[in-house]
């Protein structure tokens, strides 16, 4: 990577510490500027025109280019380093389990961990309120079919860790922010404890 | 691809129709198994524990190995072809608006076509139905920043089409079975003509 790179974080979200933990585990230097998305930082008329129309962060910026969205991120990282599989079919299946956290696990994992955790739930919209019972089974069932996946496995794809494991582990690690209890998905507790283990590991409050 | 593929569909869905329409553009020769969503064929017994634990379809099945989600399906058939940009950051940007659709794109512009043009508005739980004018809105928005990006562009990554032209397609080009408005996006026309005229195309009705 011969250009500088900066990343456009918020430190309390998942998706940034997705790009960090990659960047640390290849070793790779990454600059980062902070925005507060609790105060619309991530909204002005500067960010939405400069660094992502769409209003969000992460969003990694390499040399004068932008790249939003936290797993495009990890994969430009990571592209033709052993983060990502070798194998055809083992590659796109880590990008299967990327797109799964996506739009099973992250709309409602991560999406309840910030409605409780940080907006408050006096504070949150009625039609918010009346989502939380689905996202709060949604969550569950992600949860249980990543435990079922996981049993007798160290990884989710092949035999070590890949993106699938980076993307999957940065809501997963904090889902009881969100009241959901991991105890009850042993394998998921297994695989946390591999990818903590793995050299290079950062935590998220880095 | 010496293999044989098979593709676990319903044929009402873009999710289905990006896997049939990546095959076609590379002249690759899948087979069907067709399955009724709204007649729950994709929640029985034997399609979770064999196809899909998740219970959803596309599925594309390589020999005796199954891939679910519909944009890492179009990634292991287009892997090494023209469809996947060669340079690395052009890669990660077509990942980029493939994660945009999963996140931003379907869960509104596709969800809000399934629940008005199948499922029926009188049919819709009341926490659904308190969720439309959020996804109306949420689906406006992620059409309008398309429609942004696309003012002076032919395609969305670079200056050919790539598998992030097909996964925003699927859903665009049907988004008025849902109720939104097409005519107020004229890049997104445009585009839309670009992808039709593509060698190969094939309409999702095939």
């Amino acid at each position: 990577m011969n250009q500088q790179l900066i990343l456009h974080e918020d430190p309390r979200s998942g998706n940034c510490y997705k790009v960090k933990l990659t960047a640390a585990l290849l070793g790779l230097c990454v600059e980062r500027r902070r925005y507060d998305i609790l105060e619309g930082e991530t909204r002005t008329p500067e960010f939405l025109g400069t660094v992502n129309a769409n209003g969000r962060i992460p969003v990694l910026q390499a040399g004068d280019r932008f790249l939003p969205e936290s797993n495009a991120a990890c994969f430009y990282l990571a592209d033709g380093s052993p983060l990502i599989p070798a194998d055809r079919f083992e590659r796109a299946d880590m990008l299967r389990w990327m797109f799964f956290e996506q739009y099973n696990h992250e709309p409602n994992v991560a999406t309840l961990r910030f409605w409780i955790a940080f907006v408050g739930e006096d504070r949150l919209t009625e039609a918010q309120r009346l989502q939380i019972p689905a996202k709060r089974a949604a969550g569950e069932a992600a949860l249980e079919l990543m435990d079922r996946h996981l049993e007798g496995r160290r990884f989710f794809v092949g035999d070590r860790l890949s993106l699938a494991d980076i993307a999957l582990y940065a809501y997963t690690h904090v889902a009881e922010d969100g009241g959901f209890d991991l105890s009850v998905h042993p394998a998921v507790q297994g695989w946390m404890e591999a990818v903590r283990s793995e050299p290079g590991y950062i935590p998220m409050k880095d």
